[in-house]
């Protein structure tokens, strides 16, 4: 590799993790390419991103995370950008992170920040990161979580998670947040029949915003109705359903205290740390398997998957027996050191 | 478990393979259930599914795998049907696995089967069969491979997997076909648009339903424009894009001819053994991470994984270290013995 050799890296992460704890937005963005960039396998972005996290791993667990999701059409930008205001109307600090799913060959993230940035570039308060999903185990990319570690641990009250709710990415979604707030829109006829039955079943608040066109009160009785049959404890949380108008703020003051009593309501119930243990639960067993799915790419063992898939395909091995050999190979779990 | 002792599995799964490749359905459908049983982690269970497999090995790679995908509403089962009457005619034994990703939490796979099922319910050389998508690892099942494993060593000339095309899984079922059919249809509106840019990236052939109704021929020549602007080098396939009634089955002939024509393509290039190389290898590493990720849960180590959750989500450690104290856990590759 002819990139030069970077000195310190121990040094340089935790300089850059104190400047994003003091909130220089650019620190942040520094580590949250470091999260990025390290899923191509190299050994030096995964040593300096494991760097990151442990020094990042004292300082989490204060921010709240929230779920924004809906699907294409709803309005989710101008619902992200809306609600962001109506936070720092009452001073808390807001990251959000644009998980854009459109396509896994394609990534698109970038034209979308600039749009987004505009309203509230200014405002140092304010973060705003779009992350293409690379999502090769679901609809969200593992990097999410650990971008979202980063905002947390730079101390934002509260980070938006907005994703385009396309199947399996809802769920994993409601995985990864603490409220999940599901958004709809009058209008927009078979993309909300056909996701209805999953949407049900992931949202602790239903928005319906572009409440003034026609329709906006069927969506909301319909979606009431729905809920009604729902077989709920008496003392569940019971989702509430709210109307927005997100062009015009309206109704986002109700949403804000909708999060918060949500968030009080998940902390007095402890639920809050069964959610998150749940969620680490998921990142380590991720994480975890990412590193033996690479261990079994590298050079040697790269022609032994090979080689045993060609007999798969050709009859003369069944997938089981395939499996078996190649955990024999017995990959040494990947430590902090040079690869 | 009280459940009775299976006596001799491995001689009812030769008799039962054997029942299968001469073309019982019931044995058929046995071999299936048994592929979706395997999924709760029962030894009993897992250790019938690796003997099934190693029965069929020999017996794969004849069946012609064509992915039928489109969004809800475009006609994705009378389009199956009638290719499934088409294919009838000219002959062929054909296979369909209904692939049902609408929810992840409640299965809904079977009203399906008794629709589709009336029209060729007679008909011996019909194998017609939904199975819930659990998707776990993404929208499709990691069952769906070894189901069409099943279909295949059965002697089916044309195995059809249809399934929802909701992002994720119309990735997911490009890779698992040889074939791939986008369906669309006129007046279907933002759910199009929005698709449009991970459809024209899967497609082998497209397919415009509905053709009766105003404006197929606008999806027609927008589709056509879209590909128009695609790289692709001068001897690579076009995917052409056809017209369908499904309901009368208007074009079904020439929807069949494609996939004839397709077929030939990929044996001639030699990209049909790379494909179903490529597709046995991710088979291999899925049933490989399933078998860790299972270990992980069992008594001794499931303790160990919620502990190093519960530090890791109360910051006393960071995720990266918590995979590495999981990865040493070093669980022993599971074999087919008793576990």
């Amino acid at each position: 590799m002819s990139r030069p050799a970077e000195p310190d890296p121990r040094g340089q992460v935790d300089d850059l993790v104190a400047r994003a704890r003091a909130g220089e937005a650019r620190a942040v963005g520094r580590l949250i390419s470091w999260v990025e960039d390290a899923t191509p396998a190299s050994p030096v972005f995964s040593q300096r991103l494991r760097a990151v996290m442990a020094a990042l791993a004292p300082h989490v667990g204060h921010a709240h995370v929230v779920g924004l999701t809906g699907a294409p059409g709803v309005g989710k930008s101008t619902s992200t950008s809306a609600l962001v205001r109506e936070l720092r109307g009452r001073g808390r600090r807001v990251a959000v992170l644009a998980i854009d799913p459109s396509s896994p060959f394609s990534g698109g993230a970038l034209l979308g920040d600039r749009i987004r940035m505009g309203d509230h570039a200014l405002d140092s308060g304010v973060f705003i990161r779009s992350m293409a999903s690379r999502g090769h185990l679901g609809g969200l990319s593992w990097t999410t979580p650990q971008a979202v570690r980063v905002l947390d641990a730079a101390g934002f009250d509260v980070v938006v998670i907005e994703t385009v709710g396309v199947g399996q990415s809802e769920v994993e979604i409601a995985g990864l947040a603490d409220t999940t707030v599901v958004l709809l829109a009058p209008g927009m006829g078979d993309g909300i029949q056909a996701a209805k039955a999953g949407i049900l079943e992931i949202g602790d608040v239903y928005v319906v915003n572009k409440a003034d066109r026609d329709g906006a009160d069927h969506v909301r009785r319909d979606l009431r109705s729905m809920m009604a049959l729902a077989d709920r404890p008496p003392e569940a949380w019971k989702p509430p359903i709210l109307k927005t108008v997100a062009q015009t703020g309206e109704g986002l003051a109700e949403v804000a205290d909708v999060l918060d009593r949500h968030h009080r309501r998940l902390t007095a119930s402890g639920e809050l740390v069964r959610r998150r243990a749940r969620r680490a639960r998921d990142e380590i067993e991720a994480i975890a398997l990412d590193d033996l799915r690479r261990s079994w790419g590298r050079v040697g063992t790269v022609e032994a998957l090979d080689g045993l898939a060609d007999r798969v395909a050709a009859g003369d091995l069944d997938p089981y027996a395939a499996a078996d050999q190649l955990l024999a190979l017995a990959p040494k779990p990947p430590g902090g050191g040079p690869a």
